[in-house]
């Protein structure tokens, strides 16, 4: 009874996503849908890249909790558009709920669109939302086993950037076999090894953001 | 439509916890379930908690898993049964696949049997399994703000053991604030302050833990 169930819900979120797709395309939006466990820095890395990139760039978010705007809140005082999906207990954003933000969100003043899913390393990684990349985010914390326990996220995303590396003098993480099980994976991903508190690292992500966005078709 | 499909799933979900629970019951073991984001330290805390109560209280272990049985193998070292479930992709352990995994543990020759959850902060505190207490793991470098951010595990559990206060020096933490919230969505909830990796504070889980399974009916 229920694998039929869910197939019908992600080939639905498929078309739906095939149409925020279309609409970001017309608009010439290019789109990042960021993924990762809670607390692993995806607000801390979108602060960071808008204070970068935002004299170059025209940036607007959506924002994806469970509840609350706390994260909203700390993205508008970096003085771009933001907007707000409350999932009400969903452990991930799908199409249909991106399709709704977008209509509160003027595409057409936009370069980049950043889509921060609910922070979940598992979920969010099996729903399209109409993204041009999936960007996930590894903190040192969670430890070298992840790759290997939580696969989907790491197969599907292009790039693997992975967090607070000024921690590892404290915490048990061996980074080659994090690189290495995640290369095993998916051989085309692109990791970047930062630190969102320091700034150490960020550089190189800013240039392949940058660098995707203009190269698109 | 989707509603009434996940309040389904979730009726026939309570129905197997209480037969789960029935067969815990007629067994006389406790059963404690673990939830936290990836990372948060469940393993080891188990690990530390086997060393601690083994010589006192005989204890299995259901690991669950997205995919891979690292954990298990950890686990087994231990000299304790343990079983592995597999959810294949599912991002939570239900009532079914933890009848399944009992059919494998022998439970007239247990006290306390732990069901290590997979690593998600939102979706396993929604599934019943048949357990005594739901016990959850908050690590420091998730941040302050996850209690108002993903509240349903908060609210539903019976204790929160707040992980790697050996890292607080070095990360933005304000365990105060960690606590009051905690306690607004929760006031019944217990707080443990530990660090799994340098012993600090296990003591007063291992007796919560131990009063809990001595004092049940």
């Amino acid at each position: 009874m229920k694998i039929p169930v869910v197939r019908n819900i992600l080939e639905v979120n498929d078309r739906v996503a095939e149409q925020n797709r279309a609409l970001f395309d017309q608009n010439r939006v290019f789109v990042c849908n960021l993924m990762s466990s809670p607390g692993a820095g995806k607000t801390s890395l979108l602060e960071r890249t808008i204070d970068h990139l935002k004299d170059r760039l025209r940036i607007g978010v959506i924002e994806g909790d469970i509840t609350s705007n706390l994260d909203a809140e700390r993205i508008v005082q970096k003085g771009v558009q933001a907007v707000q999906i409350n999932t009400d207990g969903a452990c991930h954003l799908d199409a249909n709920m991106v399709w709704e933000a977008v209509s509160n969100i003027d595409l057409t003043s936009l370069d980049l669109m950043v889509i921060e899913n609910v922070g979940n390393l598992v979920c969010p990684a099996e729903f399209k939302v109409g993204e041009d990349v999936k960007v996930m985010i590894l903190s040192v914390t969670e430890g070298d086993d992840k790759p290997l326990k939580y696969p989907l996220m790491f197969q599907l995303s292009q790039a693997l950037i992975i967090n607070k590396i000024d921690l590892l003098p404290y915490v048990d993480c061996d980074m080659q076999k994090v690189r290495e099980t995640a290369l095993k994976l998916n051989p085309g991903i692109t990791i970047f090894e930062v630190s969102c508190r320091t700034g150490e690292g960020l550089g190189t992500w800013y240039d392949w953001l940058q660098g995707k966005i203009e190269s698109r078709a």
